[in-house]
């Protein structure tokens, strides 16, 4: 069954006859259109796709299976028409995405056709949530780019050298080994820089005995990977060998016990309560991780309380991390399918920290 | 006066005791945070800067005038005890880019403890829109380099070479420049390519006689930059060279006749009167430009009925193109300031168009 059909059965259960699209990459996953502006309009019998000028030509060759409407300005100018046209008369909205300014506009000029709106939250989100075999091989592939490049960073880290130095030459390794735009910045996070768990590469000299954690991503026709090794160069020290074990700890113990059917917030506790027992609880401040496809960061997100249901085809990452402000933190990242009930990597880097010399150790 | 005060004023004249501000580009320009996440609370004595676990110790580096709040969850679990404590009993909120579900949860939540959310639009996009000296002296070094961007380019364009590569090239000339990531993909967009006046760069082989639309921006201390220039290898036709003059000549026009005190509607007037008369108004679909700063796309706006008023220090784009499916198109695009009422250029780069060997060159 294809993605609009899924999705057309949804709208049934949501007591709405059609469902009017604005976030991008639900735009991108519903139709294949990739511009950065436009509409699905989707009700049981059609499927609309809402351009302006700059994309009709666009549209047109991406999404053969919608019908492309033209439109100028806002969609409170040209919806209540389309909407009356195609019999519409309760229209679900995406109300995670919508701004409020869009909502009420909207909602005045609508009123008087007598159509009504419907907030909705995560519809197309949920069906994204499981990947198909298209998007998982795209992931596959942009998880192995990812891991090729986390060999060629450390291939090139060396004492003196900066952490911006060595994030640009890791995007270029990524962008001409086939990545498209990388789906964030490149962290290199050395010494103090690694306490912070979305620090920015900077013009820090990287040196030895200090932690540096390097979190990268891949994109292959669009979808996403992510991930994060923490490296030492030269011996490190009693804490980072102790930090490390208990984070290396956590990550494998969610490895091995996550399972499908499993709530998002168990998920998360199974390696929280690993980094709490050793007294580090309140060093790892962030969720497990997080869903990656179109978007580097989706359903589903493992953090505490999080009622997301783990299933089979869901692809996320599973991140526990220590960080202690002057220090500097440990951060382990794989990104992984739940295939046949459990967690099957597709990282496939090495998780003990290296030094640069290829040698051993730490652990 | 600092940007904050100048926000208080405003203020006053809204009626409302403070502003809640998401939108990450507001929230940079008047805290100094580069995070991806955070709000601002900003009431006459008080400036807040709420963030999660992630983004503490990075909020006190870069938001030293702002008190930090360290939060946790959604905004409806902190806000209503935080505006308390701060006795805010009427808070704006930025209404075109607040989520209809955030405004629901949080009207919700603050109505319990009495507090009012009023919509508000374009507030600080507004303070924004007009540039102090060192956002000028930013977006002047981002102009340059974007100048530097296509003469490189130039250099490397040939038959056979495909777009994508050409674009990547380009992209590595920019960031070893000096550029921070690149405010939106550039384009290189080839023969029929050119006809979409958001083409992405394509696999396609560039030929000669046929027209290729450069446009690219440069990023400097996060204040972006944006250059269109259309070209062609060989000596073109004479369509070409119809299309190119009636363009270059609607670009001149403007750059010419755009005074301050001048809508944003009047300006792309002027540009777009000539093409009508040209007889290419209908191929002519965007507006003649818009506000550069933090954003690639910001206020003003200038297209049709903007009201947008055009003033002192504005920075914005003249870019018009004739599109004609099948055929290609061009589109000629600079970076202007106003200054002493008059439209300044802060791009250098060629308008005629040239051969690949540097001779002349079409009109």
């Amino acid at each position: 069954m294809n993605r609009v059909e899924r999705l057309r059965k949804i709208l049934v259960e949501l007591g709405v006859d059609a469902l009017l699209i604005v976030h991008p990459e639900n735009r991108r996953y519903l139709s294949g259109f990739r511009g950065s502006a436009g509409w699905l309009l989707i009700s049981p019998k059609s499927a609309l796709l809402a351009v302006d000028f700059r994309y009709v030509e666009q549209a047109r060759m991406e999404a053969p299976g919608f019908e492309i409407v033209h439109i100028k300005g806002e969609p409170a100018a040209w919806l209540p028409g389309l909407a009356t046209d195609f019999g519409v008369s309760n229209i679900g909205f995406e109300s995670d995405h919508l701004p409020f300014a869009t909502y009420q506009k909207l909602h005045t000029a609508l009123k008087k056709h007598g159509i009504k709106l419907t907030p909705t939250e995560n519809v197309v989100e949920s069906l994204r949530a499981i990947k198909d075999r298209e998007e998982i091989e795209n992931i596959v592939t942009a998880a192995a780019l990812a891991d090729a490049a986390f060999q060629y960073a450390r291939s090139i880290i060396r004492p003196g050298i900066t952490e911006k130095h060595v994030a640009w030459e890791v995007e270029k390794f990524l962008r001409s080994q086939g990545s498209e735009t990388i789906p964030f910045d490149i962290i290199i996070a050395s010494g103090p820089n690694s306490a912070l768990p979305h620090a920015r590469a900077s013009q820090r000299c990287i040196q030895e005995n200090e932690p540096i954690v390097i979190d990268l991503g891949a994109r292959i026709n669009g979808y996403c990977s992510d991930l994060t090794r923490t490296i030492i160069l030269g011996n490190g020290d009693g804490t980072f060998s102790r930090i490390y074990d208990i984070v290396l700890g956590a990550q494998l113990t969610a490895l091995a016990t996550i399972t499908s059917g499993m709530t998002a917030g168990d998920a998360d506790n199974l390696a929280r309560t690993v980094i709490e027992k050793a007294g580090y609880g309140e060093k790892f401040g962030h969720g497990l991780g997080h869903g990656v496809g179109l978007n580097p960061h989706e359903l589903p997100r493992l953090s505490p309380g999080s009622s997301d249901m783990l299933q089979e085809n869901m692809v996320f990452t599973i991140e526990p991390g220590i960080y202690m402000p002057d220090w500097g933190g440990v951060r382990i990242e794989d990104i992984v399918i739940i295939q046949k009930g459990k967690v099957r990597p597709l990282s496939r880097s090495d998780k003990i920290a290296n030094t640069a010399s290829g040698g051993l150790l730490i652990r």
